[in-house]
């Protein structure tokens, strides 16, 4: 069981890596910079919980804490007890969630680790917004995509507030970086995937069409919301494809596309040849 | 054209309409206590000048008026042209897009002019926050949704972050607000709708099934994130249907789960039969 350890001081030590949430995601003393993995609400540290990260320490209110008994079982980990107030005092805000874990990063896995046996993958080109990088893991992970590959321009994933959107998915989807664009995308060809371009533009195909004729392993390129795909990228694609839309209508936003986009490549939908 | 005023005082009266702005959708002065219609940027602006509402004013820096030029062209209405500094200071906060309009409300329409001649259309239950539903419209409106039915604790899709996340398709998809609920639904029953509730519970069909044998006029009947659709309503409803999910995993934010299931219901992703 983790151990229980109460505390009413707002300057106990043991609880700055809580402390002052709005910065947490800054943390120069650290390796890369970058902060530790938060996870705030009961929801979102059971998914922590069951994620290969390793946590550090739990802070929450007596109620939010007794809800985590049975994930707490069995854990090594100090798990800090307080009220409402002094949570909002370390943290610098009311947190009405009520209960938060740290968690220390891992590498990234290798991209052949996340390719293999994968049917799906989403590749993301420019997705700089926390809010919508945190929905896509959350819309990949309820489709059934079976990882994300990051292009340039990405955020990223474990930011404090894309693990909130994603409701804990981004601890789950397995996801890496590809370190080179878009070269890399030949590593997924060399694995059998067919390489797609989610696109508006002229010339790309309903993709149903993809979906039809394709019941093998597929990786959808996605792009920022704002320019979309690069020209690089779509040349770079085996296909381009869209989604068909009411005339007048630009464009869904990037996550949503997503969520459309996996449903039909995962095959919820059901295969207009069945 | 609209006449260009050049201001710089920013006690000018003429700007109060869009003074304080994060205080503008209450105006206990106004018919039912809502604030007018206000659109941010050129694109929402656009799409305002292209509605039914009736545009009052605009107010924006000679760049961004300068770009709707053409769409100006034959309304007479005041466009007062200022500095960024100004603007911030009138409507305060810096507000990057630069332009804004202002609109009158118009009266709901009654439910038998939506109803007219639609073939998809969604029914909200419990959408209170201003962003799902704002969404939720961007969605529909992309994926040929030919309407919106709010059902009892829906947000106004006109308030100012609803109009904004929506792109300003909450200006150009009909809605109106159902009275009774949920025996406003046998309305739509006599128009020859069908019912269907979108609900991960057991006993729901895949999306795809209803789509398979359903070339007909449906309804489908959304829920808020939080708790989903009351039994009420699922009770009311012809089907339930679901979009089939990973397993571990729960719900789509509410706009995301729209747009999968409008996707399906207009036909988007063709059809199992066809």
């Amino acid at each position: 069981m983790a151990s229980l350890i109460y505390t009413e001081d707002v300057a106990d030590e043991r609880l700055d890596e809580f402390r002052d949430l709005t910065t947490a995601d800054r943390r120069p003393d650290r390796p890369g910079g970058r902060g530790l993995v938060i996870a705030e609400g009961t929801v979102v540290v059971r998914r922590l919980l069951c994620s290969p990260y390793r946590v550090r320490a739990l802070l929450g209110v007596e109620r939010r804490i007794a809800e985590l008994t049975d994930e707490l079982a069995g854990l090594a980990v100090p798990a800090y007890v307080t009220s409402a107030e002094v949570m909002a005092k370390v943290v610098g805000f009311h947190l009405n969630r009520g209960v938060l874990a740290t968690a220390d990063r891992v590498p990234r896995p290798p991209l052949e680790r996340i390719v293999a046996g994968a049917r799906v993958l989403a590749v993301l080109e420019g997705v700089g917004d926390h809010e919508n990088l945190g929905a896509l893991f959350r819309n990949a992970a309820a489709l059934g995509v079976d990882g994300v590959l990051l292009g340039p321009g990405c955020a990223d994933p474990l930011y404090r507030r894309s693990v909130r959107v994603s409701m804990g998915h981004v601890l789950r989807v397995p996801f890496t970086a590809l370190d080179k664009w878009p070269q890399s995308l030949d590593v997924l060809r060399d694995h059998g995937f067919r390489v797609a371009a989610l696109t508006p533009r002229a010339g790309s195909v309903p993709l149903r069409e993809l979906t039809a004729t394709a019941d093998e392993q597929v990786a959808l390129l996605l792009g920022s919301e704002g320019h979309g795909l690069s020209e690089e990228a779509i040349a770079a694609a085996d296909v381009a494809v869209r989604i068909p839309m009411a005339e007048g209508v630009d464009s869904l936003n990037v996550a949503t596309a997503g969520a459309v986009a996996f449903y039909e490549l995962t095959g919820r939908g059901g295969r207009a040849g069945s």
